[in-house]
């Protein structure tokens, strides 16, 4: 019964094998290698077009280092106010953007609407040197509160960065996860729909490290390379983050385990209502925040359930936790089983 | 005939197998899982002392946190005119340190000597604003040239070091193949000589991707994990790192590893001499650096040997290449065979 | 009627004559010139203990250049929304510090409480890797809005930093203006109150351009002459600084030139209520921010009043601008006249 | 006798006439004023074309924010091994270039030539990450040396920087002295010869704080009051520089103290060879670095000549110092007087 963190799983076994059969030999370092090409390839196959692809070692990086190549002096960077980069990084953002400032945007669901950041991008005339100037916009699919965007809303949100000539990034750390729920191509929910760059997250789907900025926008590529080997982002021995790759997109093992993944939260979701419970948010990909009993959090902790209490900021009244209830996170992952599942609801169900 | 860099390997088996066998299964990430506990308590033993190791991505990244936590505002930090750190990071210690400068300490032999390095220290007298303030210094052992510093030699600079109240830091991307050649123990390669703090490679010497930053002052890692998070430097699964070193270190097979590399570069060396060659510098590590005739080395490529040209600055006269010749890096791994050495030592006499 | 800011005056006289009366002969540079001795020694009297003064060219200098002395990896900064350093400076605080966050904490009146900031600060947790780590927290005396903290306010902001081991910076931009409200010393309303560190401005209320970073911890002031140097903020001809100062002090011009603001912003506001208006805020230093009907504003503008529109935000209901209604900012200096003020109130005193 | 530096100078009385002259009443703040209006149109008329003009307190900052403005991750800044952005600026171009590398061109006299440019720029090919890429050349005129690049040579420089795409900085720190020198128009020794910003120091010359970024690429200047914003470097009362340079340009005072200091260096050049010593290098501007023997420097010390004793670099066996010689810099400015060479020669010649 582990549902702590999708990140606490390991590899999927399509990665696994293809990190041993790419071992032997030898083979150039620093990303000039064949099975980078071969891989690359493939990221212009589900994109539906030549994207610039570059492999880092973490989910901040990839995060920190897209924004630091669309920073500007006194830029300003809006999220939403719950965030990966803004309260989960450790500022490698404002650190890797020469001190951008990440402005919050708020929003339910874990989302924002084009409005909210139309109006929150207004504090940031242009032209008034005090306020700095806008540099970015990020969205993050699925978001923090396991939910996901749809691409009506990207593109009104894409319309308003427009508006002020500033890039839209998606921080993809769940893209998998966001794009079997809306059934739509990888190329539907990002440069379709307006997104610029995106954090292609493949670690929390059943990688062990394996993340990759891409950009839709080559001529924007152009020195990510330099951002990337300036923040110390650029493994040696590449070929086995290609590798990672390579075995996650063979024969659609992410759209399976992302599925395999919602599915079990969604499974959890439902057994939860059955049992009376609710969530703080609608169930959309594969993290879920149920609002429980303390006591019935304390049992299924007792049973061995792996879960966090979590902050279940701006929920309405009525809706928010009580003073008995509590808001714990779940997330599933490729390696969540049926049994889980089952453990979990049965202690909840036998719990009140 | 794989001599372009010990990059070019992929894993030692050891690693490979330590991977596969810690797949399975749940387990804390960001570096908390008890996998990295008792990887931890093997680099006390291997140290002879508690020390505090922090697992990264790449030796850039080792080295640059490691020189950013012991940065100054101009703060200067000295190191060998060849360091990787100061050609071959893209800035990325300059990035990371807020922009301390590297001061080039110049010497043969790719070392620099304690008197050198005190010479080039005094450019920095304290309390002259203008001029910044001396903050670090950085050795690599082994050095780019594939020459290793003795034990003397690394407590006389210790000694430099202490008369300006600065830490030493080593580059250890070769850490392995410096040990086994001097046949001391890791202690005395590093604290016991005075080194401060550490860049411990091991993806060179037969991981895939597996760097650590070692204190041996434990207050001064307290900040650490705050620079490698900003950095963005800490990986979620990090129990694949640790992983990797559980396999590295089992039954030394890092020792065994070094050994064979260096092995093959004395094999290799021995060749070239008695070939009538000579090698720019002594060869004792994993690289060597043969003056070949430029009609050997394209023997030698046309035979489909991997190897680079390498500019070979600082020689004497009559010992420098002549017109007609040309110096190439060679560099060896655990995965560098027999075969390879004698086919490549076989083109050689074959040609003039 | 010049209110558009205290920044728009000149010099007072003092100043100026100040500067004309050591322009004659050779000082040395940078600091090291035996006016900036003396004046060093007026500060020490002020403050009634021995500080460490560092002149520096901007209020945003100052700031960030302190901030920046006490800066952490991934340190959060907690300061009042509407602060300066947050609003106002286009990221120099963020740019300075390495990318320090600013997190704002909420209150009334331009002031926060002890008990926000506790709140806000328990976001970042010690020992909390991602949510980086608490690095120091700044309160603005006087406030954007006008006001000033009380010497118990600031107390007991002191305690809640004590809580978490961080230092206490003061904006000190309107530093003469609180002052001469709280009818307190310059060491009562600074270290004898917890302040740590201090931005000590003198531009807007009569000099040019001479603010300086005034360090109560000697300590902790060991490095600043490298901030200040590193981000160019050293003047070479640095007597004409320290002059200024001079002049600033000599017979308590500044408290004089301070007194004089603050009463005509009293007698401003005086005239407000008379004639039926209010103000957002209570008048306690130097700035007011009535709200007037938006004809009054018109027709003060049409009459050559010089004064900027307000946002005025977290007013309550009733109290806040009506639809018809506008904030206005007024801000007073040595440089305002009774004849201003009454010329502001005849107008607006004809006009509904 | 005091030539210390140029720096420890007043401000020539044009100048603080301007200042007395500028500071009543009220003036819009942040460079907004008619001043400064008024002013750059003279930049522009100086220049013969639009400029565009932003004024800094230091020249550090000017230098530091100039290159920030053409910075590139990773990025090479090419200038000699004794400029003072090197050498004596903490670091301050490092830091505001988020860790560009400060790459020295060695060269005789202060100066260095194309070809060694060209040489040292291919230590940086375009395309190979690990050394990062070509950002900028920055040249000094007058040189630290106190020489004078020519036209041609800086046409010269201009042309290697075109074959790698980089922009050509100059550190005008000693501009009109550099300028009378020449005696060629502003705009024949900056974008005419192929300079595209430039530090345009006036403190040294006349002025107590007034330094101005200059660019000659209106759409290199876009950003670049958000650096100078982001850097703390707006002034708010700015008018007061803007005063400054109008009383510098006023009557061409500037061209009037620069060579009155150039005369003062010559007159002290000649007695000095008349006395048979030496200089180091050729006297050009305002700076000369006579070759005394130690007791001669004693003697004129002991005469209460202010002079530092200076490290003679890079000079010829024979010219060198000897091992009873002493090599100093004399600085004369617009506030040395005849009396003072005549003494200082007085001494000189009364010693051996």
């Amino acid at each position: 019964m582990n549902f702590a963190s999708d990140n606490w799983a390991g590899a999927a076994p399509a990665v696994m094998s293809a990190l041993a059969r790419h071992n032997d030999g030898f083979s150039p370092a620093y990303g000039t290698d064949p099975l980078t090409d071969s891989v690359s390839a493939t990221f212009n196959e589900i994109f539906e077009r030549e994207v610039a692809v570059f492999f880092v070692a973490t989910g901040s990086a990839a995060n920190s280092l897209a924004l630091a190549s669309c920073a500007k002096p006194g830029g300003a960077i809006f999220c939403h106010s719950g965030a990966h980069i803004q309260v989960d990084e450790c500022n490698c953002p404002e650190f890797m953007t020469g001190g951008n400032k990440l402005l919050s945007v708020k929003g339910p669901n874990g989302r924002f609407s084009a409005d909210a950041l139309r109006e929150k991008m207004a504090q940031v005339p242009d032209g008034v040197v005090h306020h700095g100037q806008v540099a970015s916009v990020s969205i993050s699919q699925a978001t923090e509160c396991g939910t996901v965007y749809t691409l009506d809303e990207i593109g009104a949100i894409k319309e308003a960065c427009r508006s002020r000539s500033v890039p839209l990034h998606m921080d993809g750390a769940r893209f998998a996860n966001a794009l079997v729920t809306l059934g739509c191509s990888a190329a539907d929910m990002t440069w379709k729909a307006g997104v610029d760059l995106l954090s292609f997250g493949a670690t929390k789907n059943g990688c062990w490290c394996a993340e990759a900025v891409v950009f839709f926008d080559l001529d924007a590529a152009k020195s990510f390379e330099y951002f990337r080997k300036r923040g110390g982002h650029l493994f040696s021995k590449s070929r086995f983050v290609a590798a990672q790759f390579e075995g996650y997109f063979q024969d659609d093992t992410w759209l399976t385990t992302a599925s395999h993944a919602n599915g079990m939260a969604t499974r959890l979701a439902e057994g939860i209502r059955q049992a009376g419970g609710r969530t703080a948010w609608a169930v959309e990909a594969n993290e879920l925040f149920p609002i429980l009993k303390r006591s019935q959090m304390e049992a299924l902790q007792a049973a061995g359930a792996k879960l966090y209490e979590w902050p279940a900021e701006g929920l309405a009244e009525g809706h928010a936790p009580a003073s008995d209830e509590v808001c714990v996170r779940l997330v599933t992952s490729f390696a969540t089983t049926d049994e889980d599942v089952d453990a979990f609801l049965k202690v909840l169900s036998g719990t009140v």
